[in-house]
């Protein structure tokens, strides 16, 4: 076989969420041949590096954020030309995050790194509209039968903090009253005592999201379905 | 940087479904220190080619076996020795056939290459094993949220034909009453007026799928699941 020549790189999808809007992260290429382009977080796997690694490493390199855990969404490589420089494969991860959490600062390949309104982002370099794209696919299906987002919230929180983060992510109105039915009778949303300060003049319990509940009924394989139509 | 010395490979998880079981296409390896030993077909992507492209010539240069259709599965990569020969980066793929339609032979790489029922396999080589698994649960997830096997049954088929084929994908028995309201509900199997041959002394009517209108519905948005509690 000829030596292969092929690149194998690594991208971050980050959403941030923050007070009812869904951002992006990206940073300004410093070097090469899109340099000035925004782009995702992302860079070549090194030697004797494992994928998770890399784009950790990447993002903590690029944005200064630490992550525990990006999803691995998908690998792009099917356009040999995706990347002007050479044949280069990426594995595409992805997370959603508390963006006000986050202090961001560029890294020594990054001109800048920046929160961008997901649908008021700048045009994106190489082939990463089409990843962003595939990313916010994946999370808003995600939403429908895993529990997704919950430590976005307050540790209990209004429900309309819940329906809130749900209509900003699936980018559509739900219908609050099944949306609460469905979601109370999947058993790890608990109710507590506390009264959720007056928003709309409604008062209402404050809630908390049980995940020792939620992994329990998981490994008992717990299987659910939101309907939002 | 320095040069880059990982190698990207591809893997291709091939189910075949014939006679109510589930089976696994496997190859065994003529050459390299796994010698003798069963793995997935696959192989090192070459200069120039696509992914879905080299997953598809590797299954038909060891198969024999040409797929118009293989779905990425994931990428295996945080284990830097999943490969004794080298940091290999695997892209693996799957898809589900009618094993009974396909001619198998073995070709330049690959020693033999067989059917195996999935829970009856031999050892698999490098982390294929875990690869499997990993098809096998998605492949299950699937079921729930997608139209997916019609192709492997006859064009109009008994509904005890797909409840069959639920079941030996699933490993499970489903409650057959409200599989067939639920099924029969979502709008894409059509009962013709055929009928079908007696079976259990039961006769019923010949189903079919419409793939069009599946298409259609999927266009708008339709979300279905399906439960098998």
């Amino acid at each position: 076989m000829k030596a292969q020549k092929i690149k194998l790189a690594v991208d971050a999808v980050v959403f941030g969420y923050e007070k009812e809007r869904l951002y992006i992260l990206l940073i300004q290429q410093k070097f090469g041949p899109l340099k000035n382009q925004w782009a995702l977080p992302g860079g070549f796997v090194k030697n004797g590096e494992g994928l998770q690694q890399a784009v950790e490493r990447e993002l903590r390199e690029e944005t200064g954020m630490t992550l525990d855990y990006l999803e691995q969404l998908a690998t792009f490589g099917d356009d040999i030309e995706r990347d002007p420089r050479a044949q280069v494969v990426t594995v595409a991860y992805y997370g959603l995050v508390n963006s006000s959490r986050f202090v961001l600062h560029a890294g020594s390949d990054a001109e800048k790194t920046q929160w961008f309104p997901i649908h008021d982002a700048p045009k994106l370099a190489f082939d990463h509209a089409q990843i962003l794209e595939t990313a916010l696919e994946r999370l808003k299906g995600k939403l429908r039968y895993q529990a997704v987002g919950f430590d976005l919230l307050d540790k209990e929180f209004p429900f309309s903090d819940l329906e809130q983060l749900y209509m900003t992510i699936l980018e559509r109105k739900i219908d609050r009253r099944n949306f609460r039915k469905k979601m109370l009778s999947l058993g790890f949303i608990e109710e507590t005592t506390k009264q959720a300060a007056k928003t709309n003049g409604r008062p209402g319990k404050l809630f908390r999201f049980n995940q020792k509940k939620y992994k329990k009924l998981r490994k008992q394989g717990f299987h659910f379905e939101l309907k939002f139509a």
